[in-house]
């Protein structure tokens, strides 16, 4: 198994803060990454077809021979990870774990907020997961979807006057409430950072999953023995189901280096059956 | 043919401004929306992708046996046109052509603004179309892209402060430019008229294609003598490929009266062969 690559898939660019958390942990890792840029956002849609969507770029990962599928995701974490924990017998990471069980740790005062996408603040399953990892503590728990933090971060408004009051819009409620400890429950947030530390002040911990997915990724895999011990550094494949050209220009300015391997692909039509 | 059904698609709601005018002007037709919620928004993806979804869409109008199609979504009209053209035997109205000829008539100075969504834009469409529509006339087009008003009006954001900020950013330049005339290139952006309108000042007269599209509908029906004589009240069918419940709301807060028909369907997978 070691020598085998992880995979990793979200509905767009926003996973890209995960793999590059993972490249700086696991650099003798070989990471394949799949961005479902032909139904990008998942955020706005019901169960049913986020769910359908998460099986079909799993099934892509899974053709590809991995040894772990990392979902970087949070709104396909939040509806699809018992499905694909049931449809697939692949080991799954959904950033929604190491999210809660970070969030968990880092509060004094048991005042958390949660901000993702409608999608995910619907499911619960943040307020659900903190509250599970806080075990029998008493927690209050702030939950605000922010429909327009993800057009912004595509759009590259990350530290403009637009985002600033979009961000006081969602944000001052919760600051309110007095909560210590924020969590960005999705992937596309750390883009925004600046604005939403600004808006909340220095006392409120931000969490950004991506840290805590690489660390769980890390001792997941050594504790079944299947780290790459390879001398090489690791290789980085990208797949998108549409707009390679779109999706190579951030990549690159995102991650700070030329991407070696990027192929569109088609993943619709494919589940478990096929894989 | 006359007592067949008009079909129209969307990439979601945005079009119901079309059907919403259709249903004006020709009370006695009977009308079939089809909006692929599961797949929105079309605008920030490739013209093959494009090309696809809006086969898909037009070819599940074909099974439902309609007498014209209508394509209410801007970008579908730009990327899909041709395609569409080619591979069926049905009548097809697009959004362009209507909104093209209605700004040429519109302009007395022959400079014109066009906003639409990234993939409008890059198409060329709408300049082409426009250049078209005023014949030998030298003409000035300003373009740009508008990627923020889909989400804003998706999110109700219609008539606030973040919206005019966004509005100015996008407009100013425009402005500047001494258009006459501003072509609303997107479907969505006639919830934002009264923000653009104040941005553009009272002497840029608006176009949006809406009111346009049903005037050549009734007159391309009229010419091929297919107009419904039925004395009853045409019926409006909905279909949506995903979150029923979402379309629901917004369909009767915009149109002002209950749904009577909305249904979940598929439409991925058929091609022109299946129709």
């Amino acid at each position: 198994m070691n020598t085998l690559p992880i995979g990793i898939f979200d509905s767009g660019v926003g996973g890209l803060t995960v793999l590059q958390a993972m490249r700086r942990r696991l650099p003798n890792e070989n990471l394949i990454y799949l961005g479902d840029t032909a139904r990008v956002p998942y955020g706005t849609k019901s169960r049913a077809t986020v769910e359908r969507y998460a099986i079909e770029d799993a099934a892509f990962l899974v053709r590809k021979g991995v040894k772990l599928i990392v979902v970087a995701c949070n709104t396909a974490s939040a509806m699809g990870r018992e499905r694909l924990r049931r449809d697939f017998p692949t080991l799954f990471l959904t950033v929604l774990g190491p999210g809660t069980r970070a969030a968990a740790r880092a509060t004094r005062n048991r005042r958390l907020g949660v901000i993702a996408t409608e999608a995910t603040i619907e499911s619960g399953a943040y307020e659900h997961g903190i509250r599970e990892a806080c075990g029998k503590k008493e927690v209050a728990i702030f939950s605000k979807a922010c429909p327009l933090f993800v057009p912004l971060a595509e759009e590259g408004e990350l530290d403009s006057e637009i985002t600033r009051r979009v961000a006081e819009k969602y944000l001052l409620p919760l600051r309110e409430q007095q909560i210590d400890t924020l969590v960005l429950g999705c992937t596309h947030y750390p883009l925004l950072k600046p604005v939403i530390a600004e808006v909340m002040g220095e006392q409120v911990a931000l969490v950004d999953s991506a840290e805590a997915v690489a660390a769980e990724v890390e001792s997941l895999l050594r504790g079944r023995d299947w780290l790459n011990t390879q001398d090489a550094p690791g290789t980085s494949q990208f797949y998108v189901t549409d707009a390679a050209q779109r999706f190579h220009r951030i990549a690159e300015q995102f991650l700070g280096e030329p991407l070696t391997h990027l192929e569109a692909v088609e993943v619709w039509g494919h589940d478990r059956l096929q894989a």
